[in-house]
């Protein structure tokens, strides 16, 4: 095309714009020598043009009119980072205008990115997402490339660091959720309402788009089934613990025979997994292929500089292409309805904790409720009792929920069970 | 081009061979999939036809001349799956005659990877090889792509899965090295003859690529600082827990003002850093980044299918530009000449065990020759002594290397000192 460099336009200029200008400014020379040509943010769409800002801009890119950048044909290359639904105009326009999309928008890629990628395809270009899900972790190109080879089997992630940090510090310091959560919100890890994160939809949401991409899929993000973390009690992380795991909140996604299964609940981790050792605010990704086994892809989740990472590896991929002429549309994609699994047919193993009466035939009682439904029992703790109660901590072998369920409506009605206090899925190593 | 297929010569149907052809066989419509167009293996380049086999391959796809795969002008890709340096003369000649090449071969990258990525770019081609470097984890790629944003500041990998097998054990169960060795050959973990990978020479060479890589530098292999694992004591692995580390073998690249400090040693891995939940086999490359902060890829280290699964991406990525007629030779190298820092220059924090005679003054010696190389104590273990034997375990603050060293060579010589058993760098968190 003889240009002598590629024109961008930034949508917003909050956290993560501000990240991604820094590192066009610190980094400058080594990206633009990647793409292969000079990269020039040529506007940035802002609110408020006289608003301070933590990264220095020439005063002249900034707009408050979107049709500066939509507009305008020197512009290749969108990046959208305002986030929440009401972009989704912009970015249809930009396509529909010929530009490529960047964005880390978790909400509009799960919720419209079907039909938002069709809408690129349809006019020769695509939409770049990286840093829509697990921050600074590079996990949608390893899906989309490094793993080509592979069938996905099966997806386990760590991917919000809200509840991660809680479950770190309810494990490693002993600290109550309340605690935990007061912390995380002092330290910035956790918003002032954070139920978004504590009742896992920022996970499920961010499993739906990973899922996807793995199971080559079509699923409508309403139908992750999601359990939270609010009502977990520091008491189970130090049984857990015990037992040899650690309590994380999972996104598991899995193609089965029957279809695809997706989830996101508190679980028990053996502490020899590596997930067990995905601490803090940090994020990680399990895979597992049919051909390469499993891998691990761990990082920083969040934060203006490692998303702004994952934009600008997305910006140089379009940019080098858009240089070299290559064909950067979507090639193909046949995202396919497929089956969904309800829960309650997966097999899993169970952590139960519960209160007992201290008197003969309770165990015996336990015993049979889950010996009649086939569900056999893997690990006991129960601990001397006192005021005639006692503590018994379960964990059972893998068993279908449905059966596993029965035996605890069974055990609910016993009149030697005072109370059934905790459920929790455990996953294999 | 109007092709119906690209057609692929393999040199080599040995253990990643085997892999490569499972693969496709088991994922064939997936991998033409993405690559847009089939892929045809035409040739196999074997040293005796009629040996058994694991995967059924059409016996008219075996020759034993090379020449059939380097001279037909139909193959485009030629697979390197031999192995050793004796195969750089096929890798040249199917350069010249305009074929890419994809290869597993880590000694003939480390060694003259440089040479020939020159010769391809000179012929408009290039060499992939995510396979020559932890087995299926993807690590060139992202190194290449998702972290091309960042100036690679630190990469430390645990990248042989013999030596993690064995330190592994040996924290986990107590075993002698002698015994976790055993038990490593026994499962197929360490070869009959170990010492290239006890002696870290293996993961040097394994670091030399990825730094090189990560640096854009053109260091000879042979400038690594390389100390192995065979002198180890499970006593010092127990002694490291109990401070909270445990050990592994880490490969260290650092990019420095002075220069590039490139080493392969064991060292004190803190148990809540991510490289202490890589176990048994397993490989791992932990890499800080100026903008990503800390990220980590996590895998199986070796084996046919996993080995195959990068193989076969690398594979994918090729035909796909064949295909789409993609600029697909490498646009710029500029591996750069770089100073290399010695070791005694770098700073670390030590661990160090030695016997004492239990005497007064003895302990007051050890701190005044630290204090007098201006080398601070962090942690300081000395148990009940007997026989007159008192065993001193210290963690030092981090010095530079020819401090420290200074001060052991004062401790060498004081009377009490009866003997400096262990000394082992830590890294920090």
């Amino acid at each position: 095309m003889g240009k002598d460099s590629v024109q961008v336009g930034l949508l917003g200029l909050g956290t993560v714009g501000t990240g991604v200008m820094q590192i066009l400014q610190m980094n400058g020379k080594q990206i633009s020598s990647r793409a292969g040509i000079d990269i020039v943010v040529k506007k940035i769409l802002v609110r408020d043009k006289q608003k301070f800002r933590a990264v220095k801009v020439d005063p002249s890119l900034l707009t408050t009119e979107a049709a500066e950048i939509l507009e305008d044909p020197e512009i290749d290359v969108v990046i959208e980072l305002i986030g929440g639904l009401d972009v989704r105009w912009y970015v249809e326009e930009a396509l529909k205008r010929g530009k490529f999309i960047i964005t880390a928008n978790k909400d509009l890629m799960a919720t419209a990115g079907a039909a938002l990628l069709r809408l690129a395809r349809d006019n020769g270009r695509n939409i770049y997402y990286e840093a829509s899900v697990g921050g600074g972790i590079p996990l949608i190109r390893p899906l989309k490339h490094s793993l080509g080879a592979n069938k996905i089997v099966r997806i386990v992630g760590i991917i919000n660091g809200t509840t991660n940090y809680i479950l770190t510090r309810m494990d490693l310091a002993h600290l109550e959720f309340a605690e935990a959560l007061r912390e995380a919100q002092a330290k910035g890890f956790a918003e002032q309402d954070p139920s978004n994160d504590l009742e896992g939809r920022d996970a499920a949401y961010k499993l739906c788009i990973l899922a996807n991409l793995a199971f080559n899929s079509n699923l409508h993000c309403d139908s992750v089934y999601v359990e939270g973390i609010s009502n977990l009690q520091q008491r189970d992380i130090i049984y857990a613990r015990e037992l040899g795991f650690t309590i994380k909140l999972l996104a598991i996604g899995e193609e089965l025979p029957e279809g695809l299964a997706l989830r996101v609940h508190p679980a028990l981790v053996p502490l020899t997994h590596p997930l067990a050792g995905v601490l803090f605010e940090n994020n990680a990704l399990y895979v597992e292929g049919n051909a390469i086994g499993e891998v691990m892809f761990y990082g920083p989740g969040a934060g203006a500089m490692p998303t702004g990472s994952s934009v600008v590896a997305d910006l140089i991929e379009v940019v080098r292409n858009i240089n070299h002429q290559v064909e950067n549309g979507i090639m193909e994609i046949s995202f396919q309805d497929k089956n969904v699994v309800p829960p309650y047919e997966l097999a899993s193993a169970f952590y139960l904790r519960m209160q007992a009466k201290d008197q003969p035939g309770v165990f015996a009682g336990l015993a049979n409720a889950f010996s009649e439904e086939m569900v056999s029992l893997d690990m006991i703790i129960q601990k001397r009792s006192s005021e005639g109660k006692a503590e018994i901590v379960l964990v059972t072998h893998a068993a279908k929920e449905k059966k596993f369920n029965a035996a605890l409506a069974k055990i609910h009605k016993f009149a030697g069970i005072m109370a059934i206090n905790s459920v929790y899925r455990v996953i294999p190593k």
